[in-house]
């Protein structure tokens, strides 16, 4: 059953329902617009994550505004992105089993779907169903450069799966996926500079590896918000998978108050709009927001223009807050815009954006590929 | 848009696709009688806890087995109750704001509906509402027994809330929710045990101050999982909240083993099944469960009859295995059944329980309320 949206449109903000998940469309426009012509000035293509948003309205924004396409995760992801309009879907992931492998390909005869791979085995059953489809698909070798999670190594390993794809009948090598997740988060900008330009290496002696052997890397896709500049002046990637920047996180905030660039040409657009349910003590407020209302997985929320208002703790539906100044008036019925740790997996929670500009409610996005996770 | 189900009736687990709520009916069962029997065992009534499962068919069942209806945090949460045919519902939380006032007038003329307050603006807003609807409802002082989240102080403050309630057109005093949430996870079995007799201190002492006052608690409602026999044999409590119980999870899990009792009457029932996706190294496997199939809040989940695999880490749609044991074989398309850190915000991003037995797939039950925060 979808949940009701918590707005009607033309409504004003304090009028919201709460707790909401609250699209600043201002702020929004303003980091579309911002990586768009980041990419472009540095001659890369842009292809967000959808991850972060699932919702084809947004995702359109973001083709309308100069990418290439988006990036999924799953194959449910993808569907509900290829439903809602959207023409060019990378799957930066692997996808297993005959199931899911058969959603692809469906998807992959209607619209441009490629995936990603790191496994012979799976590389194989790729194959073979894409035979019997009678599709050719875009593989890329997912390659392990520094975040210790799925991928082959950098060199040799890729090239063997490489030389699987390109020798294949029903598969056509698309080139590399190189994404360092775990780099996007490292607060010291030098360490985190660092950390892609390992990934660099490793991904342009792959890509020279290949080469030399006649695989031509059409694509060598990947990046995040936090590093999106390091691999967009490499001149090995060339084409980028930044996902958060349109909404920003206080995790991501992190990173930025403490280097200053780069991110901090993003603003947060997304908030998890609350309702201070109950006023017990002096020093003491909770929120109608809690654990099924945004994600604590990075920390916890920050309170939007009230830097002496803390987040201490969530519990499944209560939001407790520390009033740190005996002087702050938050009295029963007020609402507050929470910033979330996580943007992601806060966004995955519920079915509707209430896209808001000068405190009126605009437009209410159907978050469809929520619980996408098949 | 709800998500498709991950299974058919009829399945073998083993053809189930992953992520999906698995909930494991033998046990379930189990747990659904021992809690019952233990409360008519005490002689106190039980109304277990929906924000768990969010999920009218579960609720249904516990009635059937002796509860007297279930407890709600949310009023949206309370409309898939009784719009799924659950008869009773006490919602267990401050309901503030116009819209959602109204909204829960509205159920309470349709159901047996009560609420609780910890406010005197709050406990008037309600009772304007309820005389405009012709609505007779039911309050609850709400008392801090310790938890230090909401809640009036016990003794004189509960006592002017009461009378303020007991005094109005609108509505009726309906006695006393005490419950110490932070108590269920004290490891410590002694200190566990303390706290729900300084609660259950609290708790008597506001009894008798409202008795000796002409207000008599027809209801003294509380308790949770991990402390439910102490507030059952207190002779303050008249009524258990427990939630947890039907399913467990990893963290509960972890009083358990330190103390043996209680709770270690009832048994894992839910499970995120997850498949290996990636096998790139011989210590990593990598599942296809991360923080949109369960939430980390309370911790990792376990991976059930595999000590020595552990989930070491969840990024957004990945679970990082380490295989401690080089002899465990864990192949590409393998699956496993975790035991989440914490069950109730991991049901609620799901749409499908998927009911099994002996590895069979017996039914799908719809998470009616997922999401259901307004």
């Amino acid at each position: 059953m979808t949940t009701r949206p918590p707005a009607e449109v033309g409504m004003p903000l304090e009028a919201v329902d709460t707790p909401a998940l609250l699209l600043d469309l201002d702020a929004f426009e303003k980091n579309l617009t911002r990586l768009a012509a980041a990419a472009a000035g540095a001659g890369v293509r842009l292809r967000p994550h959808a991850k972060s948003h699932k919702c084809p309205v947004i995702a359109l924004r973001q083709m309308a505004s100069g990418a290439v396409g988006v990036c999924c995760q799953k194959v449910s992801e993808a569907e509900a992105m290829v439903y809602g309009g959207v023409s060019d879907v990378l799957v930066s992931n692997q996808i297993v089993g005959a199931p899911k492998i058969a959603r692809l390909l469906s998807l992959a005869a209607q619209a441009r779907v490629a995936v990603c791979a790191d496994d012979a085995g799976n590389v194989a059953a790729l194959d073979d169903a894409a035979t019997a489809f009678g599709v050719r698909l875009p593989v890329l070798v997912e390659v392990n450069v520094g975040a210790d999670r799925c991928g082959v190594e950098p060199a040799e390993p890729a090239l063997a799966l490489a030389r699987q794809i390109a020798g294949s009948r029903g598969l056509r090598f698309a080139g590399l996926q190189a994404y360092h997740g775990g780099a996007q988060h490292i607060r010291d900008y030098a360490r985190r500079k660092e950390a892609i330009e390992a990934a660099a290496e490793k991904t342009r002696r792959t890509v020279e590896l290949l080469r030399r052997h006649g695989l031509a890397c059409e694509l060598v896709s990947g990046a995040g918000t936090g590093t999106y500049p390091f691999e967009a002046a490499s001149g090995v990637w060339n084409e980028l998978q930044a996902g958060s920047y349109i909404f920003m996180d206080a995790d991501y905030l992190k990173n930025l108050r403490q280097d200053g660039t780069p991110g901090s040409e993003f603003t947060p657009s997304l908030f998890v709009y609350a309702t201070v349910m109950s006023r017990p003590a002096k020093d003491r407020a909770v929120l109608d927001a809690g654990l099924k209302a945004l994600s604590v997985d990075s920390g916890m929320p920050s309170v939007a223009g009230m830097q002496d208002v803390e987040y201490l703790r969530a519990s499944d539906e209560h939001g407790k807050l520390t009033l740190h100044d005996p002087g702050r008036a938050l009295p029963l019925g007020n609402k507050v815009r929470l910033i979330p740790g996580h943007c992601d997996p806060t966004v995955n929670m519920y079915d509707w954006y209430v896209c808001c500009r000068n405190d009126r409610v605009e437009a209410l996005w159907p978050i469809t590929a929520r619980g996408a996770v098949l």
